[in-house]
């Protein structure tokens, strides 16, 4: 049978989700605690690879396996068997054609910026930072070049395997409080990068270096060399995975942010 | 001269505050990072020791040095010589007479909890966890009683090093976030393990296990026996030093808290 789970993980640990050689990634950690509940191997297929230091709030994963147990197992007894820096939110049995990368329709991502004088300790795996004081509207007016169908080679990773650079972005916010700006992206996919190279875009836009405009030059560029600098993977957040309703999957807990600025 | 400094850490890779022979306490690499400015050795004074795994978003600590430097050298260089764990936020002179624990005239100290059915992952060493639902209107009545001033012996460590149990609290909050309850206390002074004691008693009372009045009952035992289990230090953060405005010290920043659920 056919077993999704949500998945909540700090990325900071481990060496990215997927599996490698050397071990320690959360691919790796997972599929040995579900191994333990099992009984067997387990092998596990998610909605989106994260890289090493990205977090996830809302990561989904499906899995096939011939022990049959509660849903309950498959949570509170494989996060028996994780570490702290891993939980399982929710377990469900699906149907056989369910496929966590192949049936979302959308990815939903979160990338929380510090912009004060000096660096967050608290913050300092969790947001990434920037000292530069932002200027808030002048990045929202950047992001609207974005938005929609578009080739986002310029924002793509040279590593990137995409068969194509074409996706839709679907929305992208940004949200400023206090010390604290969240850029929120969603699309029916993303590029390897894409997310921490738009906000490295937005930021250059909002640092004055840019006028709003120039993210659209960049865009029709499809120059990887025409953006600004990649961001780096601790503000990063996989927050949910949207799939159609037929699926009866749990909605999408109330996301864990790691870092908050409050007044 | 004396210099007074804002401080922020995370308090989860270190032996506490205060310095041991064994080293890794946030006093022992403070110090080393300001020797490195100063040119000197440096002991540092601090307004509110914290736990090993407790977290500070606004400790206020000072010290003497003969050593002439900018303002900026005592924020902006030290943060150079500090681990990502630790930053200063702030610097000033201050005068001779000034004291960062004796010039206190409050503390105000947070204890994030999250109360959901599994464990989190992103805030594992970042807040409490409780599985069990809790009343929050039955925790704000309980912490009502123990408004004012009072022995709080009832809720002080065995090791508690303090010459009375005598502590006035100014202000105990219960605030309610989704799946996110913090409390927020601020005393003239705390004893040691207070915050957690009173957290843990609350919580039971939160849980129905017992009815918010039994607060006063453990109060009035003065007998820690009766309170409930001290709650863990990874949810606590010293938040915030209160001083007389005449010593001109920065108002404290938005406090950094290191984790929020949101809807």
């Amino acid at each position: 049978m056919r077993i999704a789970l949500g998945l909540e993980y700090d990325g900071s640990p481990f060496r990215g989700w997927q599996t490698q050689p050397a071990g320690n990634t959360v691919q790796d950690v997972l599929e040995a605690a579900l191994a333990q509940i099992a009984g067997e191997p387990v092998a596990v297929t998610c909605a989106g690879r994260t890289d090493r230091g990205v977090h996830a709030s809302g990561q989904v994963i499906h899995f096939d396996s011939a022990a049959e147990r509660p849903d309950s197992a498959w949570v509170r007894g494989v996060n028996g068997f994780l570490p702290e820096s891993i939980a399982v939110l929710w377990a469900r049995r699906v149907p056989e054609d369910f496929h966590a990368r192949y049936a979302a329709r959308s990815r939903t991502y979160r990338y929380v910026l510090v912009s004060r004088g000096v660096r967050s300790a608290l913050a300092a795996r969790y947001a990434g930072w920037t000292h530069a004081p932002l200027d808030v509207a002048a990045m929202s007016d950047a992001a609207r070049h974005l938005l929609g169908e578009h080739d986002f080679s310029a924002f793509r990773s040279s590593e990137c395997q995409a068969k194509t650079p074409v996706r839709t972005l679907h929305e992208l916010r940004v949200e400023s409080r206090g010390e604290r700006i969240d850029f929120v992206l969603r699309a029916n996919a993303f590029l390897h990068h894409m997310v921490r190279n738009i906000v490295g875009t937005l930021v250059h836009v909002g640092k004055g270096a840019r006028v709003p405009g120039w993210a659209l030059d960049v865009l029709r560029s499809r120059d990887r060399g025409a953006a600004a600098a990649t961001f780096g993977p601790e503000g990063l957040y996989l927050e949910s995975v949207e799939y159609g309703s037929s699926w009866e999957l749990p909605r999408a807990a109330p996301a864990l942010i790691a870092v908050a600025l409050e007044a």
